[in-house]
């Protein structure tokens, strides 16, 4: 197999980098999946040796979060973007009192937008007066008790913002959009009634959604809604409603075997990814205001590094010559431009290491230019 | 790169076998597209690259349609089954006049099903009455000129039924499923409103689905439906709304390619398909009732052949001695049993006449037992 260097020093914001060895098996099953003779592009959605794969995936995810038997765990197709309409269709049409949504950035001011198709929804607290730098803290936001449900974005891929406590009431349910960090630590997952996450940050490629639900949410669904969209026959037919997309599922497995086996579980990933965010935030704090940091300090994503430089300029210059050295993917995302460094579980700890060397050797040249 | 010969005799129903060229490139991709320099499965979908991978699929598709600069293509997720609820959605919400479906088949059957909760149906012609063994003639449809559409399945891929002409009136507005019968030859795309067709059959991994609709359509969708089911905003956005199923596009890329450069297009792939159909049906008619074909003859489909045997047990043991003999996915639909040779696009002649051969051995060794 040959190896790509690219591969590893590619902090896109996703579709992000996945481990090595889960890319040479993967590469392995485009031609012949061991255990089924078979391409994996050719394997029946059917076939016992799918319906494998996806109790191991489902085993694997239960087990990584220790998530209790009264949830189940779906592949969907259509992204988070499809969840955003799926949450509020199921819980929140018909409803008096408004579902409790926040603003926190680019990601969840789209969620907001396709909840209010659906039913009531009240902003808790919107970050638009603070730029989108910062999050609320406990003091800033008063729930009621009355609310369907709260939803909000655990990580703000696009701002770099990340909230480190779980938010809103035990006796009202919480619903949160975890795409940028799902599986990249622990997090209670029993104290959510519904999780959702794509799968191409920190889990596989672009194209299946994970969506962990209690099954009272399941089973108190209206029962009009497309079939494809209903949760219900979502559960019944075991993420094979309609056929799934297959390759993307097994893409998956094969992560979560590396979560397990070679990573240890998720307060190993967790410690690395903390390692990795130290190094990075450590390198522009120092920095002397040349590196210049989206988010307050006390938000900020161990996911998403995102940074200024002191001019466009420089940032134009520091994106070239990022990439003529081989690292890919830093540029910040439209909405906000600037720089921003993934750091999803599948980028080493010698990569970061290679873009704080890097970043250190750009200051060094450039920092008298301004 | 290491061959597998499992995947040429693959004729399964679908995900069914891509071309070994195909497999080979995508087997690279896993680790480096030559023109990216990352692996497919790391590739931000707000690339350039992917932009061109995006364009040049489309482009290809109208190549070999001929299609006219007034549909717009888009690859979107969910399979064919959210096309059975967005045409309505789109198309029949709030209208008086029923649309008029048919009921063909395994598959005909649920789009219906989906279409009701929208708005008003009329079941214009069923197969029930017939075991689902026929399609209707011109003489058996009455369509009405008030319906805001018509829609049907162009390939029954359970029951293996296929239409080999175009139904309707030109002043009412088609609505085809091809799923799979997509790209297998040439379709007089520009007779229809909108077609839509999953890519695990002939033309990629499942994942993906390819909607061409006509702009006018689009036009007049309605604008309160949440952002990934309006036709619109996928339009608007060139099939990247949210993250599209960037490695399933680029082996539908990669097959289109095939398609244009290697087979030599739609005429020549269909002349292909029916040689292969040919050969099959010829050796099932001359079996003296060994093999018995499920459908009429006026009615076959070229891309799936359904037949039984004589006995449950011949058929039991057809199956278990074609897996030994290398053969995979013949087994029948679960929902009405047999056997089912699929023999799309990537199916070569050659493998259709290891099977014919196989099956002239098998009813040779076992016609006395009958």
């Amino acid at each position: 197999m040959s190896l790509n260097p690219n591969n590893a020093l590619n902090f896109s914001g996703g579709p992000g980098a996945l481990p090595e060895v889960v890319l040479n098996q993967v590469q392995q099953a485009i031609i012949n999946v061991p255990e089924a003779g078979l391409s994996i592009l050719g394997i029946s959605h059917r076939s016992d040796w799918f319906e494998n794969v996806v109790r191991e995936t489902e085993n694997n995810i239960r087990t990584l979060l220790g998530l209790p038997s009264d949830y189940h765990i779906l592949f969907l197709q259509g992204g988070a973007t499809q969840q955003f309409s799926m949450v509020p269709m199921t819980m929140l049409r018909g409803k008096k009192h408004p579902a409790e949504y926040f603003d926190t950035g680019y990601w969840s001011r789209k969620v907001v937008t396709e909840a209010m198709r659906e039913g009531p929804v009240r902003v808790i607290w919107s970050g638009e007066q603070h730029g989108y730098r910062r999050l609320p803290t406990d003091e800033e936001l008063d729930f009621s008790p009355d609310a369907p449900y709260i939803h909000y974005v655990s990580n703000e891929t696009v701002e770099g913002l990340q909230f480190n406590r779980i938010l809103g009431r035990d006796d009202v349910p919480r619903v949160c959009d975890m795409s940028s960090d799902f599986l990249s630590k622990p997090c209670e997952a029993d104290k959510f009634s519904l999780i959702y996450a794509h799968a191409q940050k920190n889990i596989g490629p672009a194209g299946v959604t994970i969506v962990l639900v209690r099954d009272s949410v399941v089973q108190n669904a209206p029962d009009n809604l497309p079939s494809f969209l209903d949760y219900r026959r979502q559960v019944e037919s075991h993420s094979n409603f309609n056929t799934p997309p297959v390759f993307a599922i097994y893409v998956v497995l094969l992560v979560t075997r590396w979560l397990l086996n070679e990573v240890g579980g998720l307060e190993n990933m967790a410690q690395i990814n903390q390692q990795k965010a130290k190094l990075l935030y450590g390198l522009i704090d120092g920095s002397n205001d040349f590196y210049r940091p989206w988010g307050e300090a006390a938000f900020r994503s161990d996911m998403n590094v995102a940074f200024n430089l002191p001019t466009k300029d420089l940032e134009a210059l520091f994106l070239n010559e990022a990439t003529a050295a081989g690292f890919s993917g830093l540029g910040g995302h439209r909405a906000i431009g600037g720089v921003r460094a993934s750091i999803y579980n599948a980028l080493t700890l010698g990569a970061v290491e290679k873009l704080t060397g890097f970043m250190e050797d750009f200051r060094f040249k450039h920092h008298a230019k301004y």
